[in-house]
């Protein structure tokens, strides 16, 4: 009974979804699987379904609804060569751009290739004919699998429509018991909406909400005039705005101070309640803002070019296909009342406090890796600074003050991988011919150690500031560190004790090893290829981040709005 | 050595269009498989080398390039393992919509799966990972074959810029000798645009075109609405256009008779040379006026929604975004100068002569497939109208005359099967409402036999014409007729026999069968569901088309413009 509840109530949420995304039609081949789906999709007042017993016919009957009505219509089959059958009609609607849904059902994973009846492999079983495959996640029954599944409906059946039109693929894994809980109300979902499928051209419909208290939130890498635009759109707005180091706010900030620098400060502590979010693209490294947002219920709206439903919270109201440029361009074509500028100071109030414990922090005045990443922001001059993964990036997201010195950041955090970060900052130094200085751990300077060779070849200005803690310090962070510790030297703290002054004689590069900030600083902006190497232990910035957060909670919570 | 020039031709084709793609930057990694790419790109004056030993380095490298100038790089490597090195980069630039371009060099066929060195399978190695992946054919010196080599290249590479930007990957076998004759002089391509990445708002570039003598070409199947506007275009250009049933431009003809009904015929003779060609989306049916375009060197502009590349001719010069009346919308915005109308008399007198010869031609007085094609458009009214694969669409596209009677027309010219008609007729009706005839021949009838279902399930509105010639009738107007009778009659012409009665019974339709017009007109226009079967020879269509063609070649031939 309980999981007749679950099955339903992700189910219902699913169908919420799907009808969000414009499913207004279903075409139902009957079977035993596909049960749940059927029931509550022919129940659903809001679709009309018809059932068609020859899935092959079904294929071909809904895409003759879609070409009358140019409106995506969905499909459901049981499990099996049912699904097989659909395949013709995905042929002609992927070659005449008609969006069909395809929902196969399907035995869990325990039922698959064991010899369990009527089940295949039904993964991409529509190979490149469909625009998109994904497989649903087995039922659960918590507010995170429940939003999952309306956002997985939701986005499937909007990606069909999305030009150039075409068939996707959503593949339905069910475990019995399959007859749905037909007593459960159905759902009142956050409401999702994707503004339109051509570029978005007028920012109006949502003035009601620029008008409110609210949250910028940037992720992804955004160039110096992206970020420009977005401190000025935030300053516009009264709002404050929060992105991690490769969104380049931190080094462009404006005098309006909206940008939030010390976010993962600020978000471990209690923080003002917005009642909009702006995000745009993917969510900053900052994991608090992460963890606060997944608290949430706030209207969001999400910013992202080419619709790609980039949303891990599966939260957004409203999606638009817009680039930074062209959501600012259209942004200043409207007129509203900005809130007043109390809502930004309560968030002002929480930076100043946070850089006030930083600077008189004692830990950060040594020569150790914190203390370096907290000064280098404001060495650096007229530059480019590679920020490397893992432990690099989130010491500058945490630690960097204001600075604007002309200083454009790069990283890699598309997959977040520790491969190739010396061979991708080689390349943009190739491109830009600008100075560059790159941040970057000794593991991941390892890993990519053929990366160097470019560096000599093309003989490219570049300044490699290494933090050495031999091995794998963002370990230290996470709660692998409490493992025993002979598991843990192994496998996460990996010490490699190499002499990287070899690495710098084999690649020609100028090396140095400073123990003070007055030998460190001059070495900082010089022509040619260098190497500096910083020494630190692993725990150290580990337990100066702890203090510094115990520290703000501390404070903060005297904090009065 | 003439396979070494075809070998050089062949690629310095492919790397115009890469560069006509935007390729201005390449990282090439040696090997021996990549030598006639590695040598041609690296001595190119408009694309900057560079060269990386490791691939997988050279991946990062690449995306380094990307993030620095937001233009797209080629990636070049030899085969084997060299290639899957180049996965790492390639997750973070899908992840980060970064634009490479993955060439990998490949054993052929042959030296496939039978343990030659270096040799793996490097069809879609990426998997998931690229937006497109996709093999060049092995090089050929043709004309169809360099123009498809540029336009592979220039697809490839155009792919990789559309948003949401991301990785292409591209694999090229290639035979020994493998070093390429450096000798030869870099081609003059066509040059090739895809006119933006967003949405095309202003036509004004294109102005200079509509002043000179053009024909427009549709394909796919357009709405009554998109063919209004078509011919409206036509109109104000003074332009003939030519397009096939699905285009519904036949049946909403308006008084300017820019519309080509006979094209079938006209292309069968000589045609007045356009200077500008412009085409809406794929070919029509027709089968000659794909082969007069191929021999045509026309200035091409392509308008189909969503950057699809679809040229089957591979010589668009402009390829634009545009649904029709977004094309029609900036159209209207611009001014200019149209031809004189002799540019149209001169096309217009060959359609008239056609419609003479049709009007005149005596077995289409018979009744007989090809005469109830002719008479069937004027004879339906206010009413929707299937027109089946294979034969029965072109039969309608070949001996239809002008009539407009509120008449739309569908089709399933995706992929042009005979399977699922039925079905995707019933599907349209059951949204639509309105009453649907659909033309038919008893193969592609059968194929979907189940599909009847539906008609009879939900009360349909259909009335069925079945043009039984008991088999493959499309097969004796091509080259398999000359077959030997047994294989063509097993093979093609397949006679089935059947008693078509018994399946009107068993879908509860009205069955006729009427052997005059004066029985059969009463029949059309009916409520309910009917099926009307009219027998023919198979041999019959052709005949009378054979006719058709060489009076009209021989009366055409006598036009002087």
């Amino acid at each position: 009974m309980d999981y007749q509840r679950t099955l339903t109530k992700y189910l219902l949420s699913f169908i919420e979804g799907l009808k969000q995304g414009g499913v207004k039609r279903a075409v139902i081949s009957s079977g035993s699987r596909s049960t749940p789906l059927s029931l509550l999709v022919n129940r659903d007042p809001d679709i009309q379904s018809y059932i068609d017993i020859d899935e092959r016919s079904a294929g071909f009957f809904a895409l003759g609804l879609v070409k009358a009505t140019q409106e995506s219509v969905a499909l459901i089959c049981t499990s099996g060569s049912a699904a097989a059958n659909y395949l013709p009609a995905i042929c002609e609607a992927e070659a005449t751009n008609q969006p069909l849904i395809v929902l196969t059902t399907d035995r869990p994973a325990e039922l698959q290739g064991v010899g369990a009846p009527q089940a295949m492999n039904q993964h991409s079983l529509y190979g490149s004919h469909v625009k998109y495959a994904v497989e649903l996640a087995l039922p659960e029954d918590n507010p995170t699998m429940i939003d999952y599944s309306r956002w997985e409906g939701f986005t499937v059946s909007s990606r069909a429509q999305i030009v150039p039109k075409g068939p996707v693929h959503i593949n339905i894994p069910l475990r019995e018991p399959l007859v749905p809980d037909l007593t459960l109300p159905r759902p009142t979902a956050i409401p999702a909406k994707v503004l339109s499928n051509e570029r978005v051209t007028d920012l109006s419909p949502l003035c009601p909400f620029f008008q409110q208290e609210g949250l910028i939130i940037v992720g992804e890498e955004r160039s110096p005039e992206e970020a420009r635009q977005l401190l000025s759109l935030a300053a516009k707005l009264h709002w404050p705005i929060v992105g991690d180091p490769l969104t380049n706010l931190a080094t462009n900030q404006c005098e309006e101070s909206t940008y939030l620098h010390q976010a993962d400060l600020l978000f471990q502590g209690s923080v003002p309640a917005p009642r909009v979010i702006l995000r745009f693209g993917r969510l900053p490294v900052t994991k608090p803002v992460t963890q606060w947002l997944g608290s949430q219920h706030v209207l969001t709206i999400l910013v992202e070019e080419g619709h790609q439903f980039k949303d891990q919270l599966h939260r957004s109201s409203y999606l638009l296909d817009m680039t930074v440029s062209e959501f600012k361009h259209c942004f200043d074509k409207v007129s509203f009342t900005p809130v007043s500028s109390g809502w930004l100071a309560k968030w002002q109030k929480r930076q100043w406090l946070a850089e006030d414990i930083l600077q008189a922090n004692e830990d950060l005045q040594q020569f150790n890796h914190s203390g370096v990443v907290k000064q280098l922001l404001s060495q650096l001059h007229d530059q480019e600074l590679f920020v490397a993964n893992s432990n690099a990036i989130r010491l500058v997201d945490r630690l960097s003050l204001p600075a604007a010195h002309n200083l454009r950041i790069y990283g890699n955090r598309g997959v977040n991988g520790i491969d190739g970060l010396n061979s991708t900052m080689a390349g943009i130094v190739a491109a830009s011919k600008h100075p560059l200085t790159l941040l970057i751990g000794d593991l991941a300077f390892f890993h990519d150690l053929t990366g160097l060779e470019m560096i000599r070849r093309y003989k490219l200005p570049v300044t490699i500031i290494l933090l050495n803690n031999n091995g794998g310090g963002i370990f230290s962070f996470l709660p692998q560190h409490d493992l025993p510790t002979a598991d843990f030297t192994t496998i996460f703290k990996t010490p490699q004790d190499l002499d990287y002054q070899s690495v710098a004689k084999l690649f020609g590069f100028n090396y140095h090893r400073p123990t003070s900030y007055s030998e460190f600083i001059p070495l900082l902006n010089q022509p040619g290829q260098h190497m500096i190497e910083i020494a630190d232990s692993q725990e150290c910035p580990v337990t100066i981040w702890h203090h510094l957060v115990s520290s703000y909670q501390q404070r903060s919570s005297e904090i009065s709005d």
